[in-house]
C-alpha cells in the first residue's frame, strides 16, 4: 500500500486537469470531491476514480467545458442541462440554485440531465448542510439491481444521500446505495479472487451466487422496498428530467468513452430557518446523535450514526495520507511521475 | 369472515362520528382513507381501526374540532400546527398547501406538528399525483425498530411514501415502512399465535426471537441503512416541526387515550410540468411500468411494480366486500349494532 499526501495530490490533479483544457470549476469540484471520499474512506468514490475521468474528459464522454442551460426557471424548481459535465461540477452548480431558492421561499430543487457521474452523493447534501439546509441528492445509473420477482435488472443502485447540520460536528450524513452491496464492491472482490457474503448478488438465472463473476446483479435492500426506493429515484432523475432510464444508460466502465452517459440527478435543500430555530434544530440533532451514540450497543459492537465511521476515517487519513493499491498507483504513475512526489 | 359493503359501512361510520362531534373534513377524511386501505388489503390500516380512532377522539387523544395554524408560512414552505387533529385530516390540509404551492413555484412541503396517527401514507400522495404531482409523505411514530449495533429501538417504522401518476391507471404508489417487517405483523401473529419469520424482529437482548411474544423490535430494512432512513424521516418530521422524537412518544395501543401523543409528519408535492410536459412523463410512466411487469420472472413469480397487489386486491373487494375478522366485527357491533346492516 502507497500513502499519498492529499493537498500534493489534489495540486497535481488540478495541474493535470487543467493541461487537458477543463475548465476551473470542474477541476474544484471534482477534485474536492474525490480527495474528501478518499479521506472518509469511500474509496470506490475516491482517488481511484481520478484516470477514469481524465479518460473521459480526453475521449469525449465528459465535457471540458460545459455550458449549462436552465431549461425550465421557477421559483422553487429548476431542471437544467449539464451539456454533458462532470457531475461534480453540474450538481455542485444545482445545489447552489437549490439553496438560493430555499432561502428565499423554503426549500428548491434541481432535476439535472445530461450529466455524468457524480461521485459520492454527500458532496452535494454537506454543503447544503453547511448553509444550515437539509440537503438531497439522488442521481440514476446504468441498471444492475435485479427487480423484484424478476431474474433481471432494470434499475441501478440509485442512491438516496441526506445531509444536516450537528452542534459541534461535521454535519450528519446518510449516502447509501439502494442496493444491499454496491457494484464496486463485486468488482472489488472480482479483481481480489474473493467470495462475496450470500444473499447479495444474483447470477445470469437470478439465483443468489457468491462468486463475483458469475454475479449480474445486486440484491435491493428489503427486497421489494428497496426496489420500490430505486424506482422512485429513477423517476425523480430521469423520468422527471426527460432523460433515459438506468436500462438504457451505458455501464461506466468498459465502454465507448467517447459517448456521453446521459447520467440524471435531482437535488434538494429545506431551510431550516423556515421551519423551526435553526440554533435549536441543530442542538437537538447534537443531542439525538449524542443520544444515539450512548445506547446500549451489542456484545463487541459500537452505535454510531450515519457518517461517523467516515469521520473516524477521515481524522484518520489525514495523519497517514491516503491509502492508494499498488495497480492503482501505477495508473497515477502512468498518467504523470509527478504523482510520485505525492507519496508520503 | 364477515363481509362489510364499503358504501353502507362508511355512511353508518360517518353517522356516528357526527354524532359524537366530530367535525365534517375529519370525518370524511378519516372515512375515506380507511375504506380505502381496507379494500386495498392494507388491513393493519383500514376499518380495524376505526374502534380506535372513535376512541381517541372520545377520550381525548383526538381533537374533534381542531382549528389549524399555520406556524410559519412561506412560499414553498409551512409549519403547520394540527392541534391535535386526527393525522388523516392534518396531512390532506397540508397536502393541499404542498399542490398549491408547487403549482405556483414548482414544489412545496409542509411540517405537521401536534397531530395523531394519518393512517395510510399513501392516502396523501396518491391525492397529490391525481393533481399531475409527484407526492412524499413521511411520519415519525414512537420508537418500534432496533438502532443498528444497539440492543434497544429509538426510532419508529417511520414510513417513506412516494406515487406519481401513470397513464391509464390508478397512480404509483410506494408506501413502506424502513423496517422488514411492520409491528402491526407482529400484533397479528401473536394473537393468532403463529411464529414470526426468522430475522425480523428482536427480543429485549436485542437477538433476533420468532417469538412474537418475546418480539420488542423489529428490523430496519438493509439493516444500518434502514436505520439511517428512518433517522431520515424521524429529522423530516420531528427535528424539522420542533416535536418530540419517536423514542418519547407514548405507543398507539395499551396507552393513556386522554392525552395526545405529539405525532409529527412532513409532506411535499413536485408539479411535474415544472419540470417536463406533463403528457410526456405519464406515458413514460405507463411505458415504465409496463416494461417491468413484462421482464422475464423468477419461476413461478409475478414482476409487479409498487402498489399493483392493492389495486388487483381492491378490483376483488369491491366485488367481494371487505373482510373483517370476526374480533373486530364484534367490535363494530358493539360501538352499534347498524353495523350489521354493513353486512354484505
Amino acid at each position: 500500500m502507497i500513502y499519498f499526501d492529499p493537498e500534493k495530490t489534489r495540486e497535481i490533479m488540478c495541474r493535470i486537469l487543467k493541461e487537458n483544457g477543463v475548465n476551473a470549476e470542474s477541476i474544484t469540484h471534482v477534485t474536492d470531491s474525490i480527495i474528501d471520499a478518499s479521506l472518509k474512506g469511500i474509496d470506490t468514490h475516491g482517488l481511484a476514480l481520478f484516470p477514469h475521468y481524465l479518460e473521459g474528459f480526453q475521449l469525449g464522454r465528459i465535457n471540458k467545458k460545459p455550458q449549462f442551460k436552465i431549461v425550465k426557471n421557477n421559483g422553487s424548481a429548476k431542471l437544467i442541462d449539464a451539456d454533458g459535465a462532470i457531475g461534480h461540477h453540474a450538481g455542485r452548480f444545482a445545489m447552489d440554485f437549490c439553496i438560493d431558492m430555499a432561502a428565499k421561499s423554503g426549500t428548491g430543487c434541481c432535476a439535472v440531465k445530461n450529466s455524468s457521474h457524480f461521485g459520492a452523493a454527500e458532496y452535494f447534501t454537506i454543503y447544503a448542510a453547511k448553509h444550515n439546509m437539509l440537503g438531497f441528492a439522488f442521481t440514476n445509473t446504468n441498471s444492475l439491481v435485479k427487480a423484484y420477482n424478476a431474474v433481471d435488472p432494470i434499475f441501478g443502485t440509485n442512491p438516496i444521500c441526506f445531509a444536516c447540520p450537528i452542534e459541534g460536528e461535521e454535519p450528519l450524513s446518510l449516502d447509501m446505495a439502494t442496493s444491499v452491496i454496491s457494484w464496486n464492491q463485486v468488482r472489488n472482490c472480482k479483481e481480489a479472487g474473493i467470495e462475496l457474503k450470500d444473499g447479495c448478488a444474483y447470477d445470469e438465472n437470478g439465483k443468489f451466487t457468491t462468486n463475483p463473476n458469475k454475479a449480474k446483479c445486486v440484491r435491493p435492500i428489503g427486497d421489494y422496498k428497496g426496489f420500490g426506493l430505486g424506482m422512485m429515484v429513477e423517476i425523480l432523475c430521469s423520468v422527471l428530467s426527460g432523460s433515459e432510464m438506468g436500462k438504457d444508460l451505458m455501464p461506466m466502465f468498459h465502454s465507448d468513452m467517447t459517448k456521453k452517459r446521459g447520467i440524471s440527478h435531482f437535488f434538494q435543500a429545506i431551510d431550516i430557518s423556515k421551519f423551526t430555530n435553526a440554533n435549536n434544530f441543530i442542538k437537538r440533532m447534537g443531542e439525538m446523535v449524542k443520544f444515539i451514540r450512548n445506547m446500549r450497543p451489542l456484545e463487541g459492537q459500537e452505535v454510531m450514526v450515519p457518517g461517523d465511521p467516515e469521520k473516524r476515517r477521515k481524522i484518520e487519513r489525514l495523519n497517514s495520507g491516503i491509502p492508494m493499491m499498488q495497480n492503482v498507483y501505477n495508473e497515477f504513475i502512468n498518467i504523470s511521475k509527478d504523482f510520485e512526489n505525492a507519496v508520503k
